[in-house]
């Protein structure tokens, strides 16, 4: 069978490493270039030793002609304005496009613009993405060209709290996420507070009230919703590499913990990444390195709260490897293909 | 100037030997006996070869007539249990004690037998023990024989709360203390979770609606309320050695931010351990090691939330540094003796 | 094409665990069977819920005889005596044994049995076993019947040197290696050294001049030199989960780490797992959850040392994957599959 | 009592740090003023409120010239460069000076400036300067006005192997330091080596052959020997935040731990700091944040070596104690104040 081919535009990053890591995984993909502005024309073996099956790539820029020809798909792990330029360049070729960055994630052009500070330069092209939370939208994936892969805490957030608020198990009213994350979701820049000796053995909340992915996960809760949510969201940093755990707050006057954990089963029955957790409370580490998705619920009597926890990798289930799952769904390859 | 003469029992534990720490860098204190069951005759040398300043002493057991005899104060470090049997033996020698653990926390019998699931031995003590959180109760506290130490979540989530509810900044409905630990908190027990590769890279939550420090939480909120408050308090372990980050969600209309922290500055005026801080987030490394508490107050206008951060070290000022606080302010002896 | 059936023995601790994850890649293969004594008759879901692929399995004992019919190769992932009891069972059936234990890699009786302190049950197959460095022994392995798989410092240990031996380019006299090993090395055993509390932010050196792996790696040097070789081993624990770091010092009155450079190359070229690294010094992380071998040598002038550090994952080049990567060359499948 | 003055040059790194927090407890200093180029004009409660007892000091540049009257002594944790141009000013106003940089450490100038690649600008005062490893040169210390205070990784190697060349206990041959340190060693500096997913998980080597630490020991050695030695010197960087565990490797026909540990125990009768540890195997966390060393020995007999564990936090005993403790003896204060 003849492989497809794909580029990984962003492949220094924690993002496109990771990316690149998967894809040596997978069985009908073939990785046909890798570009990085910072690093273009160093060979990946002098870049990171441990990418061992990169060795002989040699980093290209955007600008290179030849990575817009004879490509099947292409992953963007890019920043967020540099996506935008470049999906319509891919598109018009024909190029399917999995962008890991926000660029076409919020649906309202003047909210985007708000969030990110940028004017959106493929705005036209919104309406067209389709949002890659793959067990919500996996039909619209199937016919899609380009994916707005989903930020990693929306994923962990989106997936407990979409079948119940479609169903309205749940009321949308004060809900509350707590996430905590690993330390690869800040991507890969030096400056002092990212040093280990500052982060190691030290834990903290950052970005309370105003992180840039509240409006991606409530535009995501209102439309499964059918009508306005406005879930509160605070991230926090873990000291370890990898992981988010979100334990989020749902005021419920009765006891709808079986309830829940009945309506995820049916819900995502099949699903191959998600596992509904019955017994005792999952933990981070075990979904470190895979593209599952645990979630456990418990109600607490005295506060009539529903307390649901849900956990990811934060660069395998919340980015390259559902970029990947998005990829097999596009192109009707076996969805745990590369995965696992 | 003679010294007082303490006591240490319980001191081969995480909180006990934090104890000897302290107290060696004390200057008014000399500590004449140190006890353990597990370790009785063991030098304590061949135990813990770190505590260099106790390296000929020897652990004894509570059994020891001479522990009750010459002696000005004494640390419980002991199982609830056994300090609800010791404590009355000191208090009739006219030794004063502080209790770590919870045996003299909860004011109602009942809820207390329901909590920790054992008869309480010594209620009778319960009515004349202290809450001692110091800079709430410190006026009762120079006058106490018998302290019941806060725990340590608790003194994370006190500590920022009453002052808002005795002044009716906020209301008492739905408080949400979403709870971060170090590893040290939950003591020195050999078992496979508790394993160095279980716990690193891992993070999770325990004890979801059903934990021991919620009722003792809701009581001293209810209190400083002067009615029923209920909060919802969830624990999670993280992976470091030490200190607390409690994340805290109170419902409300109006931007309160500013009033909230301008009522800690006045409320905790001239306190020595209290930070208020205004700039960005505080982070749980600054607290390790130390008995300081730093908090702080951000308001979602989006969701309506007060969101409250309160840091301390559980080992420090969450058991052993406000244990010693304590004793500083039951012997009169300048309140940041031996805690810098 | 029909795969292989093949069994775990001891599959709940650490070695067994990784080994059950590369099965899972593994195409080839079908496991049909974990033994544990230790949790028989538990499902692995109630055992450890992260490894999802194997939820349903139950663990059986070694005293079921079912387990010893239909089975193409079983791994021994057992403490030394129960391999020891366990190999001929097998091997009497025609089921070819890789055993990750240490009973089978002395080739001299008296001298494992000083070591391991217990009479050999199996002394008659200790010749009949082959040494399962497989970049060493791999013409031998194809036709074996029965494998000792080495242990995780050797491993290390005995890669970069043996070509050195067998080649003269170094003096078999006062080499000297100092290596560094992720926990997991230690096994899952609960005591109070193993908490995370104890290991974090820790470091030691642990069996000095007396570890079981000195005589192993001291059998091997020694065969390859074909003289006797008696190498000093200081072994020390890292507080990471995985990996071992070994730094080699050789006495050389000239600059010889070019010439050890090329040798390696040549000797081990082709080889799908060993990275000769010719620039700066490779890192521990780089070979976490691979089976690569990282190696390198600088010259000290001054010092007249060639130093050597060479680098693997304790648990798959040190235990579970070199294990499978025998499975692989004993049954003429493709050397990577299942290890990348 | 009048307290002294002391002042403290590069108070923005993390040796600098350190100087702060043991000065706060020092009961016969005051600090005076805190420079930082980097940092000046910046109020030390915006740079880091952790140093929760600094807040209201101001960082000022060295240009500042107040800072070189009325002060008995001055730290200086600057860059090399930066100690060997302010160590003369401060000296000529009758300061005393601890200088925490290597500028007055080798007393061979070609030497130095080899090593370090500058032209030394106050060679003059080198012979003048004191190598501050206290237990070794205190008779020297005490009638010194500039001290160079020793490097970390010389501080860990040399203690032990001091007084066994002095005793010619050892020969001065084939000498092996194989030490490990903690993250802190390295500096506050923003790099993506330097960031916590990097560090975190990870372990290597670095600088072999070439460290600018090997030539203070060997001049160390040499002296201590009375003739020449060249002992190799390997370092390694762990994933701590602090601490130095030294593996030294010494060749002897015969054992001679027990003599090693007694000529240790005799050479070092009543000094504070120095534990020899006769039980088992030492652990870095024991020295955390203390100014203690701990020592041991053991013999392999079957390889002929002594091999020794040296242990030492590096930022405390390796830095910043060390350079209190020299403080303390220059001025006649009791050697353990501040130092517990």
């Amino acid at each position: 069978m003849k492989k497809m081919r794909v580029g990984v535009c962003g492949a220094s990053g924690y993002a496109g490493m990771e990316l690149l890591k998967i894809l040596k995984r997978h069985s009908q993909t073939e990785v046909v270039f890798l570009t990085s502005e910072s690093h273009k024309n160093v060979k990946v073996g002098d870049f990171d030793p441990s990418l061992v099956d990169y060795q002989d790539f040699t980093y290209v820029s955007m600008e290179e002609e030849s990575i817009y020809q004879n490509v099947d798909a292409v992953f963007l792990a890019l920043p967020h304005e540099a996506s935008a330029l470049a999906a319509p360049k891919f598109l018009n070729k024909g190029i399917k496009v999995i962008d890991l960055s926000a660029a076409f994630r919020l649906r309202s052009i003047p909210l985007f613009e708000k969030v990110y500070k940028f004017k959106h330069h493929s705005a036209e092209l919104v309406s067209k993405a389709v949002y890659g939370l793959t067990e919500i939208y996996r039909e619209e994936i199937k016919k899609a060209n380009l994916i707005a892969n989903p930020g990693c805490y929306p994923t962990s957030a989106l997936l407990p709290l979409i079948p119940l608020l479609k169903s309205k198990i749940i009321a949308p009213d004060h809900i509350i996420i707590d996430a905590k994350s690993g330390f690869s979701g800040r991507g890969r820049k030096a400056d002092i507070p990212g040093l280990f000796i500052e982060m190691n053995e030290n834990f903290y909340a950052y970005g309370i009230a105003g992180h840039r992915h509240k409006p991606e996960i409530n535009q995501e809760l209102s439309s499964a919703f059918e009508g306005k949510v406005t879930a509160a969201f605070t991230p926090h940093v873990l000291p370890v590499d990898r992981g988010i755990f979100s334990t989020i707050y749902i005021p419920s006057k009765e006891n709808i913990a079986g309830q829940v954990l009945d309506e995820w089963e049916q819900f995502y029955q099949g699903e191959p990444f998600i596992r509904i957790y019955r017994k005792d409370l999952p933990q981070l580490k075990w979904v470190a390195h895979t593209n599952n998705v645990f979630m456990s619920a418990v109600y607490d009597e005295e506060t009539q709260n529903l307390i649901v926890v849900s956990l990811i990798d934060n660069l395998v289930k919340g980015a390259a490897g559902q970029a990947v799952q998005n990829m097999n769904v596009m192109f009707g390859i076996e969805e745990t293909e590369g995965l696992r």
